[in-house]
């Protein structure tokens, strides 16, 4: 194909499937050790970058990405694509309605939240700008809008999903923090934007900065208005008119990159076009779940896990490191968001405990700070040394956000059937002919499972079953006890072709039968533990599945593929 | 950006934008004049290509893909990936299962479909190579390959898209057809990476024809089985322990990714390896439905709209348009397929009718052909007289292939709701206290709307009404009569806030009320549209999203996205 010889595509295929999985398989490490995403698929870039893989095997590195200006390009128009459609997303997570609903709190919130760290930041650039690391040939009052801009810009993807994870997102801390970031994201991307026309670094003419400052105020304005209830108006239409979900993919992205190039063209970046336009299409109630669900996922999992490796590929993050600039950075964004924030969300009437939470919330820079560091790299704002302490600092201010949130909150994750069913306590098919023998037999794969007397286990949970039966209709029984001394609680399972009489109201046999066990004192977990098998399998799509689960992989795999939200 | 600069990378997400949207909006015109969409995309190409935009505007066109090393080389290996991920979506299709069941049949009608057409090819191709537009420089044996190939091969998706759309994917001739048509393409596909490593088009090395076949054949084995297996045993382990569904998207599209590198290297192409990963990929029972709508929808209506609109931007179709060669490829195409493959079928045991619609199956080329010419295009084995040829024989025997089957086998399409209910007939919000008024102002809907006099067809629905009570339950009632005359089936709908009493079984008092005419002829028609109501608002969503729609257009909209089989 033309620009490119079969060795190029070839290479141009592997890098891109090599940096897919590492960047995959990292960012699943980094969940499993309940850290964002991000930093795992950063992680994959700097091994297969400069800093690991370039490094130690020079050649297997420049055989993987070589430096050939057809795939340097293929990369960088990918690399821009990739952000694009991340930013697309990013932007259909807005809910506009939120922000207004929230009004005074969440004004007060992000108003403090960007000028405490936006103040401080543009004092210390205007101060120390060398050790902060401006470029020599960097414009000073460039870098200092930057370097405000930086310590002000907030990540409302990052901060969505650690409040989803924390179940607070419809909440009303979840509100106030959620409307807060959405506005601040606009005013910092939108400074940005300025920012970004004051370099000159332009789609090839040269209108002037009053030009672009204009039509950067203009095309938002008509985003957030006209182009909202034109894209509404439009949705049904397209809905009911052409091939489903096609019509809505297609017209979303086509827009999305038009509205980047539009922006591009304007002398703002491009990310900022699909941002609005994600914002425009997001809002309207007429797109459907799973047309949302379907851009998510394959930007999410595909573009996003690109972009960030290839992140990692263009800097070497060792050689460029710098203890005190990385701290400083880390200490001014910190303190001035947290403390601005919580400031702003006392004022605006939050209670002292939630106002901090709020804090620590808007604290994290996720994938944002990143985007912006990158940005200003590469059109020679900032150098190396400054690039990798903004993603330090991004990672770092996103991984404490949850945990310190969890423990201000004093906020304990609701245990999940999945959290305690092993290996061991999954008995597969039953042999049982009644409750008693299906009892015996679960009660010994949760002793084994738990390190318990078989005996005490049948017993305790004989005791409770002649008090009521357990069967709780649709064919699911959940025979239960409590066990003196149980560390954490124990589930075993096990399935009955036959089906086994549970006593259930619809009196239907019991056909899928969970033992679940938990100390006197852990009261909360045993009622978490059968809501949340009642609700799983109360869906008929799920114990289908279940019933053809054949081993205790292929029965989680059924759990989690099934049941999305958890 | 390294390798382009802001204006160029301005121009990509331009024209990507524009190129889609372009590419959308014609396969949907194509979709409502009963052609493949494949046809719309390609043309969506040809009008902004050389062939009209750079005829009739060059500046424009010079504009929007500008002859810039840079973006050519972005665009190449865009196109690259697009077609990598359209032939994995095609091999997830594959069900191997289906060719082991359907044995005898499909074998007979594939291996005459294959070598009737394929004979002919060759032989045509060794009498008059040059008026077939042989290369000059190409060798001639390969060429004879080539267009053997070229008449052999058959296109899956296209196929089984036509099957779905007729309703026989899932009847015996569905069966026969797709199996056959998996080991044509199978086979095909094969035979074609051999003549491309007989060209020695190979990514910079050269281990010579014997490594290539070897290679070739170890990994299609590989990859039918114990890659397969593989894969369907990791499947559920990534299902239980990574995120869902971005563990298995991530697998899959990294896995493609890294095969196709892998075809690309062996010497024969990258969408070879990408088509087989498909196939093991989509073989696991363990795949979700989910997965693979999401892969498959974010490619057919992303990528591969990208892909054939690229194709059209590549040629000029009125230049290169020679009517004489069209008519000769076109002529042995059909004949060789649709002779060989209908004897295939009556060999195989078939009834003469459903071989002949077996064999007009079968002749359907669509995107695989367009692919092959691609290929061959790029490679230099054939000029652009020939390409332009296949594509025209590829769109012609794609688009005669739902009508003549239709009309061979006699087939009618079931009538829907959504094509009797037109705008005139939808009522909106209903004032009637009871069924008598609620079919009062229903029939003088569906009576504007079909040009009747609405006393006749409230008298015909209250006579109707009278000998059993149309309440279906669930809030539902469907009133409904035969009018004399009527030329095709009126249907009229509204909802009542408070419910009408129409003595459902269950007691519920409707609020969707349905009121459905047709003649006495076409007693199909009436039970159908019945089946289709009960069936779409039996789901409990879907009742809900039709209370929110305030409009004709939402309401379509609506029963579209709610019921993506229909």
């Amino acid at each position: 194909m033309a620009g490119l010889n079969a060795h190029h595509l070839t290479i141009m295929l592997l890098s891109l499937g090599v940096l897919l999985l590492t960047a995959r398989i990292f960012a699943e490490i980094a969940r499993k050790l309940a850290q964002p995403p991000v930093l795992g698929e950063l992680l994959a870039g700097v091994l297969l970058g400069p800093t690991l893989l370039g490094t130690l095997a020079p050649a297997a590195h420049a055989f993987l990405f070589p430096q050939d200006p057809g795939l340097q390009a293929f990369f960088g128009g990918f690399r821009l694509l990739a952000v694009v459609l991340f930013l697309l997303v990013a932007g259909m997570e807005v809910d506009l309605s939120t922000v207004w609903r929230q009004g005074r709190s969440a004004l007060s919130v992000s108003l403090f939240g960007i000028f405490v760290p936006g103040g401080i930041g543009f004092a210390l650039a205007s101060v120390i700008p060398n050790l902060l690391g401006r470029e020599p040939g960097a414009d000073p009052l460039t870098f200092r809008l930057f370097f405000a801009i930086a310590m002000a810009i907030s990540a409302l993807p990052v901060i969505a999903k650690t409040l989803l994870d924390l179940n607070l997102y419809r909440s009303d801390l979840g509100m106030v923090v959620i409307a807060s970031a959405v506005f601040d994201d606009l005013t910092g991307w939108l400074s940005f934007a300025l920012v970004l026309s004051l370099m000159n670094v332009t789609a090839g003419h040269d209108f002037g900065i009053t030009f672009t400052v204009i039509c950067t105020l203009g095309f938002t304005l008509f985003m957030l208005t006209a182009g909202r209830a034109l894209f509404h108006r439009m949705l049904p239409w397209v809905q009911a008119h052409t091939t489903w979900p096609g019509g809505v993919l297609g017209l979303s992205l086509s827009l999305a990159l038009i509205a980047a190039a539009l922006t591009e063209w304007i002398g703002i970046h491009a990310i900022f076009g699909s941002f609005l336009m994600g914002i425009a299409i997001g809002d309207s109630s007429h797109l459907r779940e799973q047309t949302r669900q379907t851009i998510n996922q394959f930007v999410s999992f595909i573009f996003a896990p690109l972009f960030f490796a290839s992140i990692g590929l263009q800097v070497n993050f060792v050689a460029h490191f710098d203890w005190q600039l990385t701290i400083i950075v880390l200490l001014v964004a910190c303190a001035g968001k947290i403390v601005g924030c919580t400031f702003g969300a006392r004022l605006g009437g939050m209670p002292p405990r939630e106002s901090l939470a709020i804090g620590f919330a808007m604290n994290a820079r996720g994938a944002m700070e990143i985007v912006l560091g990158l940005l200003a790299l590469q059109n020679g704002l900032i150098g190396e040394r400054m690039f990798v302490s903004l993603v330090v600092m991004a990672i770092v201010t996103s991984m404490m956000s949850g945990p310190m949130m969890r423990s201000i909150l004093q906020l304990r994750r609701s245990p999940l059937l999945s959290d305690f069913l092993a290996a061991k306590g999954f008995v597969g098919k039953l042999t049982a002919k009644d409750r008693y023998q299906a009892i015996r037999e679960l009660s010994e794969a949760a002793a084994l499972s738990a390190n318990l007397d078989p005996r005490v286990v049948e017993t305790a949970v004989l005791e409770r079953e002649a008090l009521m039966p357990t069967g709780i209709g649709h064919g699911i029984a959940i025979p239960h006890a409590r066990i003196e001394g149980l560390a954490r609680p124990v589930v075993a399972f096990g399935m009955s072709e036959e089906g086994v009489d549970f006593d259930a109201p619809d009196g239907v046999p019991a056909e899928l039968v969970f033992l679940v066990l938990t100390s006197y004192k852990d009261g909360g977990a045993q009622v978490s533990i059968l809501a949340d098998i009642a609700r799983k399998f109360g869906r008929a799509e799920l114990r289908q599945a279940a019933h053809n689960a054949g081993t205790y992989t292929e029965f989680l795999a059924v759990l989690r593929t099934f049941s999305p939200q958890n």
